[in-house]
């Protein structure tokens, strides 16, 4: 992907101050993997006894460095985590996998642990050939450089096309303890996370067992990031991991999700992953207008879930929402196109309040004007009813610009 | 959809040279529907004794003529053919499914026939109400003044964002019959084609029973129409229908698909579809490619459409070619979204007659200067090998560029 040249008009002014969490340090370095004069490479050295969980891509074609996370995702346990931008290690055949090896190896040496404790995740281009001589070195230094408050910097070093870094931060209770969940992502573009974003990193000092954190993250990325588009395409490298140290003061252990214990930092957890999938809609490239889809009236959450993607999807309702234009008959045309069951006959659409069509036909009360003077706002939302059922979902996209052109088909070089 | 301001560059210098049909018989009009100063109605009058047959869009929003077509594709008998441009008569209620009925009883009145032995389709604006009294007044004196040379008359009134019209001609034998058949379609946006094509009507003198010419069509639309996109947004209107007058000299009456003597007619109509269906893409909006993409070694048939759709409907693959970028990556990309079977560690790409990649990573003698060369060419081909099977598919698309924006993201009125 290119460069996007502007900052999102939906980027946030400011911030938010994530407070340290015990048992979490960071350092980034500029290692000049593809960019000049910006980080590039992030380093987090974790407490002995964090745990891990996360999901991972589905994509047939993942990348060297999802598989290597898959296999230690397996025993659940980390202690360093080690982030590149500027070449995602993708279609990068049996060198690809000795990279993330080297860097693992690397990683463990400047952490004190073992390989396998390490994780990796890489993104940018797909297919270059992936040196890991290029930042292996510096590591040792890092590790020696790793400070806790550092979450901006750490949110910076992992962009690619995003044009603001992304962190979120929340306080849930678990038992008598308080404790943190601070997460950072990037992804602008290749987006349509499949069981996972593109990159995010979770941390808390809850204490929680691996698969009791493995079932809270899966279930809050589903309605989270795996409703976030922004052009449709899936890319080869979504990672979302989730480290838990355990340091939180006379932290109950939670060893299962269901636990009535764990009920606040699960809502915390979702809130936080919310607003991290927004933000990366909000970052969309080329956007100028944030667009949330709302379905109700399906058969189930997922048929309701692929009805709002195939109208977040829509490259023709995406343009008409960047004319300005409040062309329904294309969320019309999507609704039809996305094979769940609905019924014409009863399908209604709003266009934030407004009703433009009920019953298989525009509105009596319908007014061009006034919904044309809605499409002016930067921030809409399609609903729709599609008539058949009880179930609904929420999907957060953006429109299609000529600027997602300029990103997108300016040469890689 | 907008109005394109320039002319495909894909557009043929000139229309192929059909013959008149016994049987067949053509007026169109300026009824003002929604543009001025061209035509955008179509009467075709058919034979008595005439078969039809086709396949009509599965979108669960499909349009009121789609569904009055559906009716009378039961029975199999045309008398005759009204098209109007400017309206789909989709989402239109009640009242749509009275704008049909109107119009049949119009046309079966100019044309001496009943009601259920006309079809009707409309092309258009979605959700507009459709007011069948512009132009069921003009059946009668087009059904007065109809005449047989008139393919390219008929092919150009139901153009919309269509830049050219789109005829084709074959010749086949059935028996020692010469049979001719000639179609027009149009198509340019809203194109991912479900079962059909956005609309395209096909003529042939052969005599064929519709159950048989139906099993010819379906087949061949298949491979032809539905192996097209543009957009990847499919229309609440695709129809293709197919018309057999029976009416050429001496021709044997084909009553089953399998005859060995409808094997050339099949052959012929199948290419005749292909070439309809290559200029639907070629005149894709805002097109600056013509891209073809070649899918082998898949599980099945329908996994390699699924694969090769995934990569021509890919925003990010389409405006790479839009940019000349060979970018090899995003085809790896779209190719483990589409969620068929392929071994990434098989999986070779070419790019024309260039190997970018084989084995699961860049080809070793992979020089990006001579595919860049490659990407400036009008004509692009993708062959991809995913590495399981021996299924093949081959896709026709175009590039995503601002021209398509343009056309888009333009207010309707």
């Amino acid at each position: 992907m290119g460069i996007a040249t502007t900052i999102s008009p939906f980027a946030p002014t400011s911030l938010p101050e994530a407070p340290a969490i015990a048992g979490v340090r960071f350092a980034t370095a500029e290692a000049g993997i593809r960019y000049k004069g910006r980080t590039d490479l992030l380093l987090v050295l974790l407490e002995p006894g964090t745990t891990a969980a996360g999901v991972l891509t589905r994509s047939k074609t993942r990348s060297a460095p999802v598989e290597w996370c898959a296999e230690q995702l397996k025993h659940g346990k980390a202690r360093a985590l080690v982030v590149n931008a500027g070449n995602a290690n993708a279609f990068t055949g049996k060198r690809g996998h000795e990279a993330v090896a080297i860097t693992a190896e690397a990683a463990a040496k400047a952490a004190g642990c073992t390989p396998q404790e390490v994780f990796a995740a890489s993104t940018g281009v797909i297919g270059e050939p992936m040196d890991a001589g290029k930042f292996a070195h510096l590591l040792d230094k890092l590790a020696a450089d790793a400070v806790a408050d550092a979450w901006p910097q750490a949110a910076r070093a992992i962009m690619t096309t995003d044009t603001f870094p992304k962190l979120a931060t929340r306080r849930a209770r678990i038992g008598d303890a308080e404790v943190t969940i601070n997460g950072f992502c990037k992804g602008a573009g290749m987006i349509q996370p499949d069981m996972a974003t593109m990159l995010c990193f979770v941390f808390t000092d809850a204490a929680i067992e691996a698969p009791a954190l493995h079932a809270l993250v899966a279930d809050a990325a589903d309605a989270t990031f795996n409703c976030v588009t922004i052009d449709g395409d899936t890319s080869t490298s979504d990672t979302l991991l989730t480290f838990a140290t355990g340091t939180a003061k006379d932290c109950p252990r939670i060893s299962d999700a269901a636990d009535p214990k764990a009920a606040a930092f699960k809502a915390a957890l979702h809130d936080l992953l919310q607003e991290l999938a927004i933000l990366v809609a909000k970052d969309g490239e080329g956007i100028t207008k944030f667009v949330t889809v709302k379905v109700e009236g399906a058969e189930s959450t997922a048929a309701a879930r692929r009805i709002g993607l195939s109208i977040a999807n829509s490259p023709l309702v995406k343009t008409a929402i960047a004319g300005e234009d409040p062309n329904w008959g294309r969320v019309v045309m999507a609704v039809g196109k996305a094979g769940e069951a609905a019924d014409r006959d009863k399908l209604s659409i709003w266009f934030g309040e407004h009703l433009v069509a009920s019953e298989g036909e525009r509105a009596p009360g319908y007014d061009e004007d006034t919904v044309a003077r809605y499409m002016k706002g930067a921030e809409i939302v399609l609903r729709v009813d599609v008539g058949v059922g009880k179930a609904s979902a929420t999907i957060w996209t953006c429109d299609l610009t000529h600027a997602y052109i300029d990103i997108n088909a300016a040469y890689r070089s």
